[in-house]
């Protein structure tokens, strides 16, 4: 895009819990940020947020005027992403785009800055941010796939509530309140009660039996890694956490990586923390990685039931790596 | 054992969680008990218990005479099972040991009824009742394993925290409310925070940085399939759930199941109930299995990753089938 000092740029979907995380991070990393536009429902456009000691006036998506703006940062649903950023690429600006809506399209990168950041170039007005569970796998898989060359990767989730969203992080609160007091539990956001409980995310195919969220994982993981000959598979299950998830790995490669090889490759790659030391009960849990950026990898094990078989346990932060923090990487390396 | 009309019962660690629900078992199944003894560490002793409706009181473990005992169901630590279990066999007893003591004995049988309950007549006076996360396992493994051989099983495990104990369900208790209340969040039982957070069990080999509880689900599934060549690999992981385990399971078979025909044999088969329809979006959670004897099984799919393999959500209360009940249907073995 067009080098310039500052940047205008807005948020899509600002106030809900990916977009106030954009904002926030936009702040916190000194993005270049000319005027910053919110952009929301209906429902919250008139109130008014706060970036980096500005108030910031929510409009609302449907009438905004992107004439103006350079990056648009979507944080919407799939289906009003579908609606609005193709007005917006019409208008001129660059999307970084959160939903689902454009991920799988050939044209369009889907980038996750450590693993394939050299495609930022190839955009074609617009690119795609992974899904949460993916973005901190494929961080943690490049360097060992690099190294050894990953044949296959089986991956279980533990999903926290504010991947749904607002509402879901509401939910889990009031359920666990009605709990601990003996009263009925209502159930909104989640067909199942989510407090003290581990549910699935309901949206089968009922053929195949696997969720939009298993078939995002095992499309856009083999996407980013630029294998389509990957053998991915994928187990997602949402936990009573806030915030972070965690994801139990087990990987096949074609050469083999003893645990300290891969911890080694691990440490050295960008966006990595190691956390795994056994003889010292070190491993990360979702609450260590609130508001972390980096994707914390632990528990290096050796699965011993295959040939050249590693356990990971993976852990990030969703709202960061796994949304907004990746989102606005995509845009700093739009602007480098 | 001898046969009788009925015999003298005893429960070792009977206020602990396990020792409770065995003595609901006995009597909720019409076990024919004679006389109940409860014996239990010295804090507990003097204090009384319901038995189908009789007081019976809580003696010392340490001064326990078992002289007149038929049976002794084990709900003790592995450390007070080696300590008093040895004196009860000495004294005639048959010990049904619920502990890690003595599992992977040679010349003591680790029962799942479903699974292996024709070894019962092997034993010389001490049948070992499986840790909680291989009991569910196996009676789902069983019917597949006949039908189509299994070569690989992967377990993730979403495990509640009473598998802990009395004090960990009171931890995850007093967390959620220091939570709620924006009070200090202390712990005790655990070494991380267990509310609203993902944990695993700390005992890890300082080498391999498998925990005791993965090794334990590796080695008794193999013994209890009665297959030591089988490869068997776990991840435990501690969830803020009250009660029932959760498993993702993949396996992988000599000969190739339909998703189909996985869900026929599993409906046939003893000890299972198949909870599994994407199309009505019905799959088990641990809260629906709460109190329940079968093992849940849903979500069966296709693992795309592999050649014949299948994914499974498997989910039971640990306190029944992973424990109390199970060696209750152990004892009923006994007396059969």
């Amino acid at each position: 895009m067009n080098k310039k000092e500052f940047y205008n740029v807005a948020v899509a979907g600002a106030t809900g819990v990916v977009g106030q995380e954009m904002i926030e991070i936009l702040a916190e990393r000194g993005f270049p940020v000319d005027t910053l536009y919110a952009f929301a429902s209906e429902r919250s456009a008139g109130t008014s947020l706060s970036f980096a000691g500005r108030d910031i006036l929510v409009e609302k998506l449907e009438d905004a005027d992107f004439s103006n703006i350079d990056i648009v940062l979507g944080a919407t649903s799939a289906a009003l992403s579908r609606a609005y950023m193709p007005k917006a690429m019409k208008a001129g600006c660059i999307i970084v785009d959160n939903s689902s809506a454009f991920r799988m399209e050939e044209a369009v990168p889907l980038i996750v800055p450590e693993v394939n950041g050299h495609l930022i170039s190839s955009h074609k007005g617009l690119i795609a941010n992974p899904n949460c569970s993916t973005a901190q796998l494929v961080v943690a898989l490049k360097p060992l796939h690099d190294a050894a060359r990953l044949k296959r990767v089986m991956v279980t989730t533990f999903q926290s509530v504010s991947g749904t969203g607002k509402e879901a992080i509401e939910e889990l609160l009031d359920q666990t309140k009605a709990i601990l007091s003996f009263q009925e539990v209502k159930t909104r956001v989640y067909p199942q009660q989510i407090a003290f409980n581990c549910i699935v995310n309901w949206d089968c195919d009922p053929v195949s039996g696997d969720t939009e969220e298993e078939v995002k994982i095992i499309e856009e993981t083999k996407k980013i890694l630029g294998d389509p000959a990957l053998k991915v598979s994928a187990t997602t299950v949402r936990v009573p956490v806030f915030r972070s998830h965690g994801e139990s790995v087990s990987i096949e490669t074609e050469s083999k990586l003893s645990i300290n090889e891969a911890r080694a490759l691990l440490s050295d790659a960008p966006g990595i923390t190691v956390f795994d030391d056994p003889s010292r009960k070190i491993y990360p849990t979702p609450l260590d990685t609130v508001g972390q950026d980096n994707v914390y990898v632990g528990r290096v094990r050796e699965d011993r039931s295959t040939e050249n078989g590693l356990h990971l346990w993976v852990v990030a932060d969703n709202l960061r790596k796994g949304a907004a923090l990746n989102a606005i990487q995509i845009a700093e390396l739009l602007i480098a």
